[in-house]
């Protein structure tokens, strides 16, 4: 199944798309929070061990909505992976990060991205004028957690899976440096482009999907999933030792190769450039820098 | 004004304590949203320009409720400061921090605690088994905001301040260090013991208060907050460059010198300790650990 939360009439819906994605049919949720909350309210719904919603009104031609971040308000800050794929890690050697490319064989790098600065398919990416001259981009694949709980093991993590969506981690690497810590460089204001819909652990294994991402056409990110350094179960295992994970809670695996800052001279995000990102079985994110 | 967020009748509620702190008298607020986010209820409401609510009931004696959190579920992640204190960066130099201590003059540097970590007055702090082995705390002013805001110049940010609590930064330090950002290791479950109650800005000048900590009846942590090395206005603006701040973020400033890690050999939080805040004007924050 794939679900994407759109406004329709005014009102910001959730619903599930048709098979080759051109039509949605609108769920019935419990209106308030599926307004406040989007796809996290048929989340919230299904963990809690209630049935699959019904239609709630006729299929809709997707072009005729808007589509919105699947989770437009995540509950608490999305866990975000740093430097999860080998040839990332050794491009990061050549950049004012290179003491973590040495650390590749280490622990996960876990850091955070505020909810609010998530944005849908399309809405534009602001550049902050005054805080950052370096704006980069980061193709990433999202898990979804369902059914939540803490010090969960690896071998059974992906039970706690709803499913995957993309998002670009989009940074600023001179803050992102110096405050040491990294949640500030990547949590402005529209610095999460999320979608363009989930899709469930139950249609799709994300063990090893293509994953790439242009920028103004210019192909920068190509890599698998199965590259991972860390797999999505050591992830999930990694981000709830003692730490309470919930249904909806975000995290995004990490970029591969092909960021901005690793090319010489950088090519840092613009005004008026475009971050096109797909990853297979999911679909493609595209947004604009504005 | 002093609030706090309270227990009774099997109901969360959220009350204005008499001036001696013996008595509390519960606020007519929004019952679900306070029975959701206690105090944040109260804060959200004033923030939206609503008047100041009336009482709901008959007062209380305060030892006749069970105190909670003031905010026992924050809106997201709190965000955190690093390295306020020069003592405290000075006794860095000596632990596996020293890199962080020798960029004194630098940024300040902002970390994140998931809001599900957030435990009451008297709670116990857990040490979650074979996770760590470094459990340390941290006395911390916290600083509530008000009216929310992107880009809050210095010269303004106190108008931005609803109040101010205490906050102990229970922080795993093996965790905190071997996966290089710090938010797991801040996040585990019960590791940010908050309270006993907010104090209002109009009410309290936290320019220079004194803080006290005391493990089991030794005294720890003792400063004043007028030693931070980035004061409350420069770490608003700090956090809200770029990053729109909203009603009921918490800031946690930052702890002095005297932490569990500054001492040879360390002294780790062990099962049966107490850990014991006080800052001037806002009261004690005491809790055990399990």
């Amino acid at each position: 199944m794939k679900v994407a939360t759109f406004r329709w009439g005014g009102r910001r819906c959730v619903g599930a798309l048709s098979a080759d994605a051109s039509e949605i049919t609108p769920l019935a949720l419990p209106g308030e929070r599926a307004a406040a909350v989007g796809a996290l309210a048929l989340i919230e719904w299904m963990s809690a061990g209630k049935p699959a919603p019904l239609a709630s009104g006729p299929r809709l031609p997707l072009a005729a909505v808007q589509l919105e971040a699947p989770l437009p308000q995540p509950r608490r800050n999305l866990f975000c992976i740093g430097r999860n794929y080998r040839a990332h890690a050794r491009e990061l050697a050549g950049t004012v990060f290179s003491d973590i490319a040495k650390k590749e064989d280490g622990w996960p790098i876990v850091f955070t991205k505020v909810p609010e600065c998530v944005i849908g398919p399309g809405a534009p990416i602001r550049v902050p004028a005054g805080i950052t001259e370096q704006v980069d981009y980061e193709a990433e694949l999202a898990v979804v957690i369902g059914r939540g709980g803490a010090n969960i093991r690896a071998a059974r993590a992906l039970e706690h899976v709803w499913g995957y969506t993309i998002v670009n981690d989009v940074s600023a690497r001179d803050v992102q440096q110096r405050h040491v810590q990294w949640d500030l460089g990547k949590s402005f204001d529209t610095f999460c482009p999320m979608g363009p819909w989930l899709v469930d652990a139950n249609e799709l294994d994300a063990r090893d999907l293509r994953l790439r991402c242009w920028v103004n056409g210019e192909l920068r990110q190509e890599a698998r999933t199965s590259e991972m350094i860390f797999d999505i179960p050591t992830l999930i295992e990694t981000c709830s030792r003692g730490i309470t994970l919930y249904p909806g809670d975000v995290i995004a695996t990490g970029t591969p190769a092909g960021v901005g800052m690793g090319f010489a001279p950088p090519k840092w995000l613009r005004s008026g450039d475009r971050v096109r990102i797909e990853i297979e079985g999911i679909g493609v994110l595209d947004n604009p820098v504005q």
